[in-house]
């Protein structure tokens, strides 16, 4: 069906070439990202004692550690939102009550 | 200052200490995250294929890719929930005034 794009990213100093439905602007971005985050990785105080297994297992964490952080406010966005839909609701209907009093006011 | 917790977790069937201000079970929860992540590319079709090194690095795009689905929808709720407040304060202004206005008749 939809034909598949094929991009060459820059990980870590190799070529990869992804392909997948994903467009080459996101790809980009997300090779972009885990550059930044290997180079946490090598550089940090930790990061640089280990060998390579170890720091790409450090770097799954690190970025897994993104991940669940932004979960976690997902989380909180999802009651935001929820809350202020019931507010919304509750407002609605206290204002019909006063347009029902006002429209018979006006009889 | 805080104390620095050690947890033992298991990812990828070998145990790593890390150590940190997060909670043991939030560790437990991320190193569960990194396996099922692990095992999705160990066993697909492209990635069985591939040597260690490269599955890493597929684990890592694939982790990365989680957190740029979700940082989307982040956007999306905080849209959301600007179109709610805004709603909310615009519903308080016009109850307001249909108070005054009964208040008005009251006298």
């Amino acid at each position: 069906m939809a034909t598949k794009n094929e991009s060459k990213v820059l990980i870590g100093g190799n070529v990869y070439t992804l392909s997948g439905d994903e467009s080459e602007e996101y790809l980009q971005h997300v090779a972009l990202y885990i550059n930044k985050k290997m180079d946490e990785v090598r550089t940090s105080e930790n990061g640089k004692k280990l060998n390579t297994r170890l720091q790409s297992v450090l770097l799954a964490i690190n970025i897994a550690d993104d991940y669940f952080k932004i979960k976690t406010s997902i989380d909180e966005k999802d009651r935001e939102i929820k809350e202020l839909k019931s507010e919304t609701e509750r407002l609605k209907k206290e204002l019909d009550e006063y347009i029902d009093l006002f429209e018979h006011d006006g009889l």
